[in-house]
């Protein structure tokens, strides 16, 4: 039996753990074990049912924090799995589990690497930090938002984050994102008059006066990007309406959709332009919007080049800056004026069944954060 | 306690059986007693769940039959029935209960007609008929068109067709059906690529490739109708697309739609001018068409000369030729080259709650149903 390096024999301990959102099940007291023995202070930071913990090393100057959660997705139907989700194996050099790829090989390797950091720096500059949550994946009101707040109330301001996300495309480190799209979405009901379909003069169909409304929305061009963010997109999510008789006209129809938008557009904005269009339709409607996240970026700067620069040492090639994705928990971090990036494992298999990430991805992975804090933070 | 009208007492009996479809429960045996009293020959036709009856009187020529059904369909909560549905009783001149409208109180009616009828006819011309089934608010298969077909089987022709549905609108006779529409209906699936809303370029919205297609059938002018029939008309009943998720894009939309044509059209013609539409938006698409009633109509002629005599001979108004509204078992009989008008109480609560009808007015229908039996068969 081969030895598993220490980040790869890290990630099997923690994916053996049925964490699914929100519960964390002992995989922190894991972490916070391995991180205060290097000399971190742990605050744990418990929110109704959500495990999170802070964790800081160093007294003073500039702050690198490390975020991440240790929740997963639900694994759907277990049968489906050929490698069972919660007994981590690596078979032809890919490491099977529910959260191999997202996210606790990443924090794996944010442990081991600091670890590594820690003896060879041990009087390093500025100060390491670990925000981690188990609220990731869920509702993500108790978890990554308070801890933020929470900090924000001591007074204590996170420099530059590292987030542990997926981030890589075909192989681990080609793509960062050094910012996301913001994502507004909604709940809307268009209202008609409920009838028989024989008898259509006596009803008003809203599936009817919706459609050339939704035809609209869809195919409208809401800008152009720009030099950090693709086009903001516009997806009709869920569309509902009938009673399930095939002769009744319904009285209503729901239908739900979401905006991915750049820093182009604000939600007001975005908000006006989709009452506008339904105004021109002349529809009854109602809308209930939920905005859950405004973009943000951080631009080339001390903390991309730095990571740039690891990736390059530990891989050989150069990664790239990208915005395009979904949402993540840098979206409650950066607001404070953090500079964020993402540096995670390829993203292939998340949340899909037989979750798996390339095992040899994940000591690269240890190298570059590893990199990453000594060109940050070595003496 | 005033003594009940033949018709009345007949139709609270009948309303006091609850003969939700497809169980007749006891109503046939009632009507049979009578006709049989009267000299008509019967023959008891079940198909699987379903009581059918066909009576004659009569030995050769012409022959005018009553058409109707004795099953009713569900109460729905009984709690919100102000007069319980099975306890006919009469308040401020209505009678309450489900099927005083639809169509016990026709049944009553046809009943207490041909008995007055042959009372002061027994030697009349051609002959009556009865075609009763308890099918035609279910499936409608083992009912009507099954004793259609055994008719036809048995080389008998009915000439005129008298169907007791509800077809007056303010008053009792002011509306006569002397045709019905087409209904088509057609389930049909939009296929598109399931994804992330993320990562829309990895899918294909199928809701927004659909819409403009709906939008375009919705409003497409089928055609003008013409003399007797009102233009044909697209409905959308139902729209269903979605997991649920709201960052989900699904893989598939499903639309239910069904339109009432007139004679104008043929339905594969409208299949064509749908294909049509949908191959000009290039959808990918399933249609599975149902085609459950081609139109029919009964152009002016004795049937309807002496319907229309018998009203306003029993009520001193005149009344009027529709074929709007929904469809009936006439759709069966029609086929067979029959004449087929459609007579029967105000329709306002049929399918409702504390569904009624005036008590008078099912005297007067027993006065039109007598007429009519004159106004054709009286030597």
């Amino acid at each position: 039996m081969t030895t598993l390096s220490n980040t790869l024999a890290l990630a099997h301990q923690l994916i053996a753990i049925d964490s699914v959102t929100p519960d964390d099940k002992g995989c922190q007291d894991i972490m916070i074990e391995r991180l205060a023995a290097i000399g971190f202070r742990i605050e744990r930071l418990r929110y109704e049912d959500v495990d999170n913990f802070w964790a800081v090393r160093g007294d003073s100057g500039p702050l690198l924090a490390f975020a991440g959660h240790t929740d997963v997705v639900p694994t759907g139907p277990v049968a489906e799995w050929q490698y069972p989700p919660f007994e981590p194996q690596i078979v032809d050099g890919m490491l099977y589990g529910r959260g191999a790829a997202d996210m606790k090989g990443s924090l794996a390797a944010m442990v081991t690497a600091s670890e590594e950091f820690v003896a060879k720096h041990p009087d390093h500059s500025g100060r390491i930090g670990f925000l981690i949550t188990s609220d990731e994946e869920g509702p993500a009101t108790n978890g990554t938002v308070k801890v933020v707040e929470h900090l924000q109330a001591q007074g204590e301001h996170i420099d530059w984050c590292l987030v542990g996300e997926p981030s890589s495309t075909n192989k681990v480190g080609d793509i960062i994102k050094n910012g996301r799209r913001g994502s507004l979405g909604c709940e809307m009901t268009i209202n008609g008059t409920q009838g028989h379909v024989a008898y259509p003069h006596l009803a008003d169909n809203p599936i009817h006066k919706a459609a050339p409304a939704l035809a609209d929305l869809s195919q409208e061009h809401w800008d152009e990007g720009n030099d950090y963010f693709p086009a903001t997109s516009f997806q009709i999510s869920n569309i509902n309406g009938g009673t399930g008789a095939t002769n009744v006209i319904p009285g209503t129809l729901s239908v739900v959709f979401n905006l991915r938008f750049s820093t182009e557009l604000s939600p007001e904005v975005i908000k006006q332009r989709v009452v506008s269009i339904l105004d021109k339709h002349g529809l009854n409607y109602e809308l209930n919007w939920n905005l859950s996240g405004l973009p943000f970026l951080t631009e080339k700067g001390r903390l991309v080049d730095a990571i740039s620069a690891a990736i390059e040492s530990a891989t050989g090639y150069q990664t790239e800056l990208s915005t395009a994705g979904g949402t993540s928990d840098g979206r409650f971090i950066a607001p404070t004026g953090t500079q964020v990036v993402e540096v995670g494992p390829v993203n292939a298999t998340i949340h899909k069944v037989d979750e798996c990430v390339k095992a040899e991805d994940l000591d690269k992975l240890h190298d570059i954060y590893c990199a990453t804090l000594v060109n940050m933070l070595a003496q």
